[in-house]
């Protein structure tokens, strides 16, 4: 037999119908109504004409909707394409014709960019609006949308709501996603200035929440915080774990510190999973001590290093949780390796790993590899390389790109790194240059493309630079073009009306020496990243 | 991508070169030489003109050698049956003639009924002789045996030795096995009176090694001890989730007390498996509490049901070991349900489940399916079914029987059961009427066909009944040939030259009624089995 995400739904509804699926802003769902409602919203979406094979696309805040989007499309083997809203309005149109999203899921927060984006396709979206306040469910006629959802005078002639679309109650007709077949698509900003759908398959997403489900020490039902976009695989992979486990999620609509303290509180969470940033901000509310965060027990961090002073703080603020240290990637579904809660007690420094992202989770294997895909001697630097049943299908129609990043059965990873000698993994930087700021992956010539197009600039090179909050920020180096003078606030604002926010430059500086160049005339931005960054922290930077 | 047992072995030897795999009899074997073994190994079946999709099989105690062997083959993408070496010669000989094996690896003990099952072949079986006592590794020349391994004389000119193979350090040719080809089959008897080949995948025993770790509380590198017979799944499972947590492996060649006390004190063994009767035994033994069992945290028990005394006894003699009560099949990979520790606590009573095996394991779903193999209503018994990714490919050779078992995409178990209303899985009994004795599964078919083949037996039942020692006792109902009078002993000793020992009747019973039948002229085995069984303990018995 095979895997089927649909199939632990239908198991969760019958083994355990009254324990909670999701809760969100009020609104609770159980397992038993979860499948009544993943099976309406796969069964309307066959009714809309959609096929095995189909995607749909979702674009909001985290929601209990959202969440319900996770699961229901694979009841009909349809596949989910869960968009960045971050994006601007260009980006968004790409991964729609990319995906071919026959439908576009949103929420109120973004209609205004889902109607431009959908209007700019060539082939038709059907839009279908998100939004109902209600709890319980609801008895809406074909056509009509549900009490609370997006107003009737908001909804457009050809747009349909979402509840009225569960309320129909269609069964789905055709059959379930399983094994190797997608299940969601995330997609991740491109080397070439092109967006990039990393296809997961069920098997992927199974032998990824059966992995991180010992590594990260998740147990069953507990309650797990969702505070990370789920537009990201970090915690959309964990919305799946909750499907296996099964787990209780409690889902916060985007990160705020008093929403974190009061929902943890509240929901007696066990489970979170954050990145350095926001853990930073939590220690620093002047509330943070006044809130029972006791039902904590297991937190997990990713997405960027931190500083060992923040880090000291974290776990001193919470001494009986325990702390692990992701590393992964959507390529990988996404979890790499994890540094465990031993290395994070109050004695770490005597374990000396603290820095490090640990060993391979139990599915993985992780390797270091030389420029010609050798493996490295023990202790040398050079490209982290991933195999296992966790890594991706490939790239949605980019069979070079898929090639290239799989060659050779090892997913490379762009990341630089070594194992010591125990086999633990130390990051040492990126072999691409892409940047991580704030959680979100950014490639410098996605924004190079951009800032060249100015009228003003005749060179730019962008870099990450170190940066408390974020990690990394975005920061361009420019060369100004013969007499032209323009200001730091320009580019930026120029870069800002066609990149999402992210990916814009924090800062930048203007040079007048051309840029160091490469045997092969590509600009060396090692040299350019140098001054920022403390040379202690490994070669690159 | 997919995934390949084989490359989790070259992971460990990557990442864990000198943790140990497996420890036997003084022989240490770690990471990095089981890798060089296992391609040797594999390689060496190429060798002997074995490729991908091919068989072999091995007969013998558990080992470090049937541990290599559960490994090995999969390099090279040859599948592995492992034989149970309780069989009699003529179940042997069907074994192979339906796997088709082209190499039996049998070491010293089972050699003399190795060679009677292979003579008995139609097909050519390349005996290859395992049992070389030295621990680091041999230099030997092609054709030669190691030092110790089955002496020079015993060695017959067309067999080979084992050690003597790997020496000759072929790589391997052929591909890995991967995703669903076949790892292993392991032989279940059969209803029919023929036995079953049970077809595990790469997935399957992905799914259940990364269901089962979570479930049963498994953690890395932690020391396992081995005393279940390796050649059923139970044990078999354990050795591949060793591959892929990794942990460390203590192999004992075959369950006594003495030996699991020296052993668990010895290498500080801090997880193992056991059947109520072992631990009975070890509960007993007269120096029990003269060894350190300290380093024990987790044991799993199953394979048939206990007495609460006994369970009582268990936990007070364990108390801060973590007790898991599983339920599996070998259909199943085997891992279905579990009863955690928190239920095996000094205080379970409270919690009403002992006696229960618990609830699903995260990859697994299970239900309760009516004769028609509609769901039935919540606390109502019936037939237990099972879906999953770890449920078995089919049974080899027998598509009618396969279809049969995993009609509606669910596997069906014969046993009877029910869930609770917190979703709590009880067994009632069994359906078809399979006896397990010593945690081995008889089929009274396969007896009585023996039986009626005595010239005295005009007609013959077989059924479980109760057993302190073994769970169940297999005894056998006669109804005397007109004018015959065999004893006891004589249907016993006949049994035994056909079958294997656990089979054979513990106690024959002389009828002279004739027996009760049902409407479709079937033996009503609940009616013979009634006296023998409390009635509380459910409907069948």
């Amino acid at each position: 037999m095979t895997v089927s995400l649909a199939e632990y739904i239908e198991r969760n509804a019958a083994v355990y119908p009254s324990h909670v699926a999701v809760i969100c802003e009020g609104r609770e769902t159980d397992w038993a109504r979860m499948l009544v409602r993943c099976r309406a919203i796969a069964g309307g979406l066959n009714h809309l004409g959609l096929v095995k094979g189909d995607r749909i696309a979702f674009l909001g805040l985290n929601s209990d909707w959202f969440f319900e989007c996770y699961y229901a499309p694979s009841f009909a083997g349809i596949e989910l394409v869960a968009l960045n809203y971050r994006l601007s309005a260009r980006e968004m149109v790409e991964c729609l014709v990319d995906s071919q999203a026959k439908v576009l899921l949103v929420d109120a927060h973004f209609l205004d960019l889902a109607r431009v984006a959908v209007a700019r396709c060539d082939a038709p979206v059907q839009l279908v609006l998100v939004g109902a306040q209600e709890t319980g469910p609801v008895e809406i006629g074909p056509g009509e949308i549900g009490p609370g959802e997006i107003g009737p005078g908001e909804i457009g002639p050809d747009e349909i709501g979402y509840e009225a679309l569960i309320a129909q109650g269609h069964a789905p007709s055709t059959e379930k996603g399983a094994g190797d077949d997608t299940l969601i698509i995330f997609y991740t900003g491109g080397t070439t200035g092109r967006a990039k759908g990393v296809m997961l398959s069920h098997w992927n997403i199974f032998a990824n929440s059966m992995g991180a489900a010992p590594h990260y020490g998740y147990i069953k039902h507990e309650r797990h915080l969702i505070i990370g976009p789920m537009f990201h695989t970090a915690a959309g992979s964990r919305i799946y774990s909750c499907a296996l486990m099964p787990g209780e999620a409690v889902v916060q609509p985007k990160f705020t510190v008093e929403g974190f303290l009061s929902l943890t509180q509240t929901h007696r969470i066990s489970s979170t999973q954050f990145v350095p940033a926001m853990m930073q901000a939590v220690l620093e509310h002047p509330d943070f001590t006044k809130y029972d965060l006791s039902s904590l027990r297991q937190m997990t961090w990713g997405a960027s290093s931190t500083s060992e002073a923040l880090l000291h703080r974290i776990v001193k603020a919470f001494p009986h949780v325990d702390l692990v240290h992701g590393y992964g990637a959507t390529e990988a579904a996404p979890v790499i390796t994890g540094l465990g809660p031993a290395y994070h007690r109050a004695d770490f420094a005597e374990r000396g790993k603290l820095g490090s992202v640990g060993y391979p989770a139990m599915h993985v294997d992780v390797r270091i590899f030389d420029e010609q895909d050798r493996e490295v001697r023990r202790g040398e630097i050079g490209e982290i390389v991933v195999r296992g049943p966790n890594v991706m299908k490939g790239y949605l129609n980019m069979p070079d790109a898929t090639a290239e990043a799989l060659r050779g059965g090892w997913y490379h990873t762009g990341d630089a790194g070594y194992q010591d000698a125990d086999g633990c993994l130390w990051i040492s930087g990126r072999l691409k240059d892409m940047i991580i700021s704030g959680g979100e992956n950014i490639y410098p010539a996605e924004v190079e493309d951009v800032l060249s197009r100015h009228p003003d600039v005749a060179e730019v090179a962008v870099i990450g630079i170190p940066s408390t909050q974020w990690g990394e920020a975005v920061h361009a180096i420019v060369i100004r073009a013969e007499g032209a003078i323009p200001s730091e606030q320009d580019l930026i604002a120029f870069a800002r009306k066609q990149l999402a926010g992210y990916k814009c430059p924090k800062t930048v500086e203007f040079r007048t020496q051309p840029f160091p160049l490469s045997g092969a005339n590509k600009v060396l931005k090692t040299e350019l990243r140098a001054p920022y960054w403390d040379p202690r922290r490994g070669v690159d930077p």
